[in-house]
């Protein structure tokens, strides 16, 4: 532990003991050198049961995971136990609760005490790889920003999500989902350039394609700020390795021809909850319909099969976990409501990325596209494909 | 005709003779005093068979209603013969198309001799009470703001469209759709007063809901200018004779908990986009599933009358129409690839709303939220119902 990392500490509301406790628990993992998930057990809507179901889950489809589970040691205690969690996981415990009423402000200035917080601590002191927490998107990111720090390059982070798609591995990517409302022009290229960093780590592209969201595809469509993001991106399609399509409309977002798309925080949030929302609705008015006549429900039962297995494909769980992208260490914030399976899912996630060294990555892909864009003509700019 | 008119219509492109064909052919429906609807017969992805298709079913709906149509007469004029509307509706000569490559700033200049243009100048001429064009959605906004200018206290007009919903009604409306990609706080204001007023003359509500579309239900939420905007809309409700619930959200579009959803039209235009390729993708599965094994074509066959009615339910042909809120006159835009059904919808939104008397109605609601914003303290404001 570095000294001002222990200083840091320090000023937390975490006691002696508790520090103790961290730094005997940190070890142990470390020591194995298996890869240590750092959990924030607490925040989720369906509570601490759900998420220690989801470690439970993911610990079993991969034995080699180690994790620390950060919130109330009274809860938390009895719930590893019940789960033969003990041999691979480590508690920390935490007092508080970061609610999804809470702002962001004050959990920067009063949240030291919070299993959020502790949890990105863990990151931040590399006893884990990477974080997952279920809790308050705003405040996590605010919690991330302010202890992991921004990249080198990355003016503003983004959270990036999977959307389901024609594509052959059934997703697309798309970012910003909301860690801000508003991107210019360089923020964007930095979202395509992050974002296809993304793709090629979680969904093993080697050249993604990107698509800039848009009200059309022709050129002069748009606001004056993606007009120049247009310009931009085109320009560091070398340097970043990846192909740029253009424009992309809000039909184009589980389309095949785009693997990348890019737009500011406040149109991807209202994008994905938008589609949710549809997808919701549409769903609900299948179930009417098959369940709206003895023959519709015998109908039903006969094509239950594929039914099922298409809302296998489409299941959000499946997707569960937006990313952070553009900090000093990942972060994978999971669906509030998320329930074991979708708690899993975003564990998995977040031990894939962590495997492919995917924050060095992404760290010298931003860093080579800057420099390819302030020294070099575009022709020279570096292109090396494996990040 | 004005003289003011008459030099306009002379700057055009029609020669001396169409200006005469059209003055006749204006006066014979005027005289009997039926219900005149202004088509643009061209710019429809599908040709003006489609267009025509369209004005005969919804003429057969409604036997009293008049129609002008414009577009090249030799295209035209076997059309019309054969489909027996000789006595129904007169034609307006148009050489020129506007496609949907064209950019508005290049119709606002040269495009006189279109059918697009054409079809507006009779709303203007006061030939016809309302207008519906299939044609492209920026050009036609654009001719519709230069030849019949906006209403008095409107900054920016607004698309307003139908949205599926789990209300009585079955629908939202939602505006702005894309005919501004920018909108300020006083803008959403003027979109809250116009989108009630829609909703009370095109769905009949008395005092409609309003949601102003954010990333979140918090007040803290958002950009400043949606929390201004929020401010703006709670202190206009007695005046304008709505009920604002705040800030919505992306999933809250097809809610029932709202009747009338305000945002920016490049959010609005993305949101709708999304939700036609959501839905289409949904549909694209659902098939797949249904036909994916002998057992599943049979029991999608014994549940396809629930399954028709709910195709039919949220059928988008049904709500084909944006309407052009805040000029001085009624502009229908139909869907570019609309299909006979999707026209002669469009035609009777428009033909409800000319009979209602909307446009004088959405005026004098602008107006009076106005004139209670600027003058009067809100518990004095206007509150008359019946817009």
């Amino acid at each position: 532990m570095l000294p001002e990392q222990e200083q840091t500490r320090a000023e937390g509301r975490a006691d002696a003991a508790q520090t103790d406790g961290r730094e005997t628990a940190a070890k142990a993992p470390a020591v194995s050198g298996a890869l240590v998930i750092s959990v924030d057990a607490m925040g989720s809507d369906r509570g601490p049961v759900a998420v220690l179901d989801g470690v439970q889950i993911a610990h079993r489809a991969n034995p080699a995971l180690r994790f620390i589970l950060h919130g109330r040691e009274d809860e938390l205690a009895p719930l590893i136990a019940a789960r033969g969690l003990a041999d691979c996981a480590v508690l920390h415990h935490a007092e508080g609760v970061v609610t999804m009423h809470d702002k962001p402000s004050q959990v920067m200035r009063r949240g030291k005490d919070t299993s959020m917080w502790s949890a990105i601590e863990s990151v931040r002191e590399r006893e884990a790889a990477v974080a997952v927490s279920c809790g308050n998107t705003g405040a996590l990111m605010a919690v991330s920003m302010l202890r992991l720090r921004k990249l080198p390059g990355v003016n503003r982070p983004a959270i990036a999500s999977f959307w389901p798609s024609r594509n052959p591995t059934g997703w697309n990517v798309m970012l910003d989902m909301g860690a801000d409302v508003k991107a210019d022009a360089p923020d964007l290229l930095t979202y395509a350039l992050m974002g296809t960093s993304y793709a090629r780590n979680a969904l093993g592209l080697a050249r993604p394609r990107v698509g800039l969201l848009n009200v059309g595809t022709e050129e002069h469509k748009g606001h004056a700020e993606l007009r120049l993001a247009h310009e931009m991106i085109g320009a560091a399609q070398e340097a970043g390795a990846f192909d740029f399509v253009g424009f992309v409309e809000g039909n184009d977002l589980p389309s095949d021809r785009v693997d990348v798309i890019v737009t500011d925080g406040f149109t991807g949030n209202v994008a994905l909850k938008t589609a949710e929302g549809t997808a919701k609705f549409a769903a609900e008015l299948l179930r009417g319909a098959l369940t709206a006549t003895p023959l519709s429900k015998l109908g039903a039962f006969l094509a239950m099969g594929p039914l099922k297995r298409m809302s296998a494909q489409i299941d959000p769980r499946r997707a569960n976990g937006g990313v952070f992208l553009g900090l000093n260490g990942t972060v994978v914030k999971s669906h509030g409501s998320a329930d074991a399976t979708g708690v899993a899912a975003a564990i998995e996630l977040a031990a894939r990325l962590a495997r492919s060294g995917f924050v060095e990555r992404l760290a010298a892909r931003v860093a080579s596209a800057s420099v390819a864009r302030q020294d070099a003509p575009s022709g020279e700019a570096s292109s090396e494909n494996e990040l």
